[in-house]
């Protein structure tokens, strides 16, 4: 049964469930192990398989998922794709070109976007990868809300099949609020104006000792040097090694001359 | 030489260059061919290896580009990172773990981003890619201005190195405004408010003919009606068609009656 169609209507109140990935007649072993793959990379665990070419499970998919076997392990097996979207609120088909269905067309961003929202709300999303050669057929695509497809160059459009789901798990990702592994390396404070400044007064106090400025361009010059050191943003850090630096240069020359 | 580091000082006015991609001594050549594909579809073009293990060309890299040849057969080699990164104005390390640097850390969207208003001043980026099992030396991620990591999920966060590359020429596509192959398929018109209410106004008296509505329940049971529609979105041709349906059941159901 189909869900009305609102996100603000949940059927059941379900933890938030990671679109399903459904493959229609893959034909590489290969393609559906790195698939497995991308998957676990992003957080989607349900991989649902229509008819697998040549059978299930294939020699060489676990291989391809690295690590990723237990998404191959729980895979379900479908005889028709309309089987396989059958307890989905929400289905997505991915195309590579134009099909001529009355169907909105998503960039995989927003598409994600949307599933996410609707997996708040408690629907179960899925999303349609077709075939290697020939991708999915009409009447697959006519199983689904809406159709996806990547913006791509369009003198080399034939993206990989597990490329494509990864680029799908990844946007799922996103629009989950998924974080980077981790974070910038400031471990040191950022350093105050004063320190910076202080060692502005520093720096070039050591270099008029050596008249390093032509006397007519230093303000000039002085500021683009300032201006190169704030696009640092030292720490403090920062700033104590440069000032230590630049006086362990200048000290040297000093007891260089006074040998 | 470097870049001073600003976006705003084209250093020339080459045409808009695609970030080049540096892969770190890649050992599989299905992973090399993949990549090429990967940055094909997205409309890169410059690869660079330094040092594939075993030597190149490297057979299975250009059945595993799937087309995209001209891109291997114009990769440049070089024998270290730091010599493939000279001649460009700012350089991405990829890295799946933190490496105690004092870089900005970005992921793929932002990082790309970055890079796209940097070659619309006229600069050349490029992204550094190492080793399938070991990543980039802390001594190669030294060369980059800062460090690109990937949303992912910690309990899985290993990243084949082809699909690495595809999600920052995926992004790099998005960032320059790469548009989707095809758009939405309305092919006629929005149906206008006026015609839309002429399709309820004829269901419903069709509706009130057969006694569909319980007297006291119809006002609510057809606005859910009329709202279900209106999520619809119809065409002119979609009210057409609704109401050609709406009749020849209605009229059917006459014609039978008459028999």
């Amino acid at each position: 049964m189909r869900q009305k169609g609102g996100v603000t209507e949940p059927p059941h109140a379900a933890p938030l469930q990671a679109p399903v990935i459904i493959l229609v007649e893959p034909q590489l072993a290969e393609n559906i192990g790195m698939a497995a793959r991308a998957m676990a990379n992003f957080g989607l665990s349900e991989l649902r398989l229509v008819a697998p070419r040549d059978g299930w499970p294939k020699r060489g998919a676990r291989s391809a998922a690295s690590g990723a076997g237990t998404i191959l392990d729980s895979a379900k097996l479908y005889s028709t794709a309309r089987e396989a979207v059958a307890d989905l609120h929400f289905v997505l088909a991915t195309t590579a070109r134009e099909r001529g269905q009355m169907k909105r067309v998503l960039g995989p961003e927003p598409a994600l976007r949307e599933i996410y929202a609707r997996t708040a709300a408690g629907q179960v999303a899925g999303v349609l990868f077709g075939r290697e050669r020939t991708g999915l057929e009409n009447d697959e695509v006519a199983l689904a809300d809406a159709v996806m497809t990547f913006p791509v160059n369009p003198a080399f459009a034939s993206i990989n099949l597990a490329q494509a789901v990864l680029l799908v798990a990844y946007e799922w990702f996103k629009a989950a609020d998924g974080g980077l592994p981790f974070a910038g390396g400031m471990r040191s404070p950022p350093a105050t104006r004063d320190s910076i400044l202080s060692f502005f007064d520093y720096f070039e106090a050591e270099l008029d000792a050596v008249n390093f400025y032509p006397l007519d361009k230093k303000p000039v010059m002085a500021r683009n040097m300032r201006d190169m050191f704030l696009r640092m943003a030292m720490s403090e850090q920062d700033v104590r090694t440069l000032r230590g630096a630049v006086r362990a240069i200048a000290e040297g020359r000093r007891l260089r001359r006074t040998d």
